[in-house]
């Protein structure tokens, strides 16, 4: 079949909206209409050519949401006309990851996804005069329609709406599971989040969600206060207002540190500041932000030695299959908001316009919908 | 009263051996004769002056045992006669850290016992001139006799020989600990441990009572080897003699990856190859070792991104009037073994010896009896 796609052609330059080849569903495999797809800074990573694995041509996106109109031979847990988000993350159920309850990095089919191909090593999406384009994480929700295994596609309900339950794809469940899945966050814990984007926002309500007394919000923009206080930051920080050492102030106003840090910014600079506002004796600070290709972590090992962790977090400890499902019955139920977080929809023509929303920080997300 | 002790009058110099005056307790403080007291590298690190915050003159060794002479006012959970262990860290059972079951360190007497004094503000050493020599982490055990708070005493069994479970005041709870308290080890479980010294040693017998599958040691000294197969280590790596990259060495010796790793040496370089040859996905590195002054660890915040935890642990994660009196038990029980450890014997006239023998790496640990 032919779909509409907006295909990342080199690295560094604008999206090409062009209609693409696009082979059935092998065994394992599941044809999906994508409704909607968020844009991540994970996106824009690779498409600037910032991420040094990025792999060109390809089809980007990984937060999207839609409908199954195919499945392949084998396919037993979908069927034609459920509702699904696809998964960066598979949950398999089978590997040594999988049964592992420490971890979510289900490894099943990680080789060929990190080489942007499906499974069997190959790619579905081709152009038309037949040169391959390659998969993206696993998903490749820029397009309006594609390929996904099985095991990489959450069946969600269907009365969720697609432009808002997409960002369960990624950012909802980032955040959201950091605290829940990773931190582990108990009721009346007090909590700092770096980074007040999308991600951080997430972890917010997340925090507010697991109970947390205190919930300081830092970011270097003003403006970010007042969504902030809406999800539920009880406290605002803007460091460059700050006289004197950030941690030191951080560390006095959670009256000695924090129980649980986050870092939502990528920044590694700022990730060593997360560490060290975290509570001496048992602080714990988690690492979600995407940091540049090379860029190190440092800290005195004496910041661990008295009591302080330090973990990461990817797709927010989450199982997908398992997980996301939940999630989006904690949107329809009202327990999390989405809606004011999606500030800007656009259509898969306007979808180079949304990368540029991204880099004036004027979006939290940007949604395309088909 | 008068009593016997190497004294460190300035940093660098050999421990001088002197009479000093020492005053009687206070309210909350207990005399204690002194009956054996190990020597520990961080005796050795403020005695050479590499210590920034080093205090001289002092009475070091915080690695004792011994028994209780009199007890100051107030005093109840002790009496004249008990045998006890010193405590560097404190269990106040009353402070915001000791109710945190999350961590050991109590903070209720800190801020004095960091500078070289009792909590009162003063100290009970001086020289026959009048002129007060500082105590040493609250202990003080290079002294026939010493004044220790009552919260940093455990209490032990009467039947245990003190120059052996003078050990368990720092080095056996310190390895031991931090597999049980800190790593929390589950049956099964794969470890590696960086260093064959004293508390490397204690790791692995740890590891061996937690029930670990594969106790990997990792020493360039071969001459470690025997030792620690004796303790339980299952295999034996010498770094200088494995061809290209020890970490991708360690990962494959293990399947993968170590669940849990201990840096037992204090060279930040190593910790990093300890955090790095953990699992992805759950392994947990725990770092012991205590590192120069201003070293600081790194890596790229992806090992933590994709599971790995980064942890460290003091004393052990032991609270010690709870813990060490089991210890003890355990070594009397024949649970876990001292005497192979105890190298050297001395008298408290040949204790600058003992420091030449820990430098030579002569000595796993060294006594000093009274």
């Amino acid at each position: 079949m032919r779909t509409r796609a907006a295909v990342a052609l080199e690295a560094g330059k604008p999206l090409e909206i062009m209609e693409v080849n696009l082979e059935g569903p092998r065994a394992g495999e599941v044809l999906v209409e994508i409704k909607a797809t968020g844009l991540c800074h994970t996106d824009e990573f690779t498409r600037s050519g910032d991420d040094p694995e990025g792999i060109f041509p390809a089809i980007l996106g990984h937060e999207g949401a839609g409908v199954v109109i195919e499945v392949g031979e084998g396919v037993t847990s979908l069927e034609v006309g459920d509702h699904v988000i696809p998964l960066y993350t598979p949950e398999c159920r089978e590997c040594d990851y999988c049964l592992n309850p420490k971890t979510n990095l289900c490894q099943s089919i990680r080789s060929t996804q990190g080489a942007g191909l499906l499974p069997d090593g190959s790619t579905r999406f081709s152009m038309l005069d037949g040169t391959p384009i390659h998969h993206y994480m696993g998903c490749s929700t820029f397009a309006n329609h594609t390929v996904v295994p099985e095991i990489a596609l959450a069946k969600v309900r269907k009365d969720a709406p697609f432009d808002k339950i997409c960002y369960i794809g990624c950012g909802v469940t980032t955040g959201i599971g950091a605290v829940i899945n990773t931190a582990k966050v108990e009721i009346g814990s007090t909590a700092v989040v770096f980074g007040l984007g999308g991600i951080g926002l997430n972890v917010i309500q997340g925090l507010r969600m697991a109970g947390a007394d205190q919930i300081v919000g830092v970011d270097l923009n003003d403006g970010k206060e007042e969504m902030g206080r809406h999800f539920g930051m009880t406290d605002f920080v803007n460091p460059s207002k700050v006289d004197g050492d950030i941690v030191a102030h951080l560390v006095e106003l959670t009256g000695g540190g924090a129980d649980y840090s986050f870092d939502a910014t990528g920044n590694v600079n700022v990730m060593r500041q997360a560490l060290e506002c975290a509570h001496k004796g048992w602080g714990e600070s988690i690492i979600i932000g995407v940091a540049p290709a090379g860029a190190e972590i440092s800290t005195r090992p004496f910041q661990l030695v008295t009591g302080r962790v330090w973990r990461g977090t990817a797709f927010g400890g989450a199982s997908g299959r398992t997980d996301v499902p939940k999630i989006v019955d904690w949107y329809m139920d009202g327990k999390i908001e989405i809606d004011p977080m999606i500030t800007h929809k656009l259509s898969l023509d306007q979808i180079n316009e949304g990368f540029e929303l991204m880099h004036k920080g004027e979006s939290i997300r940007a949604v395309v919908e088909f």
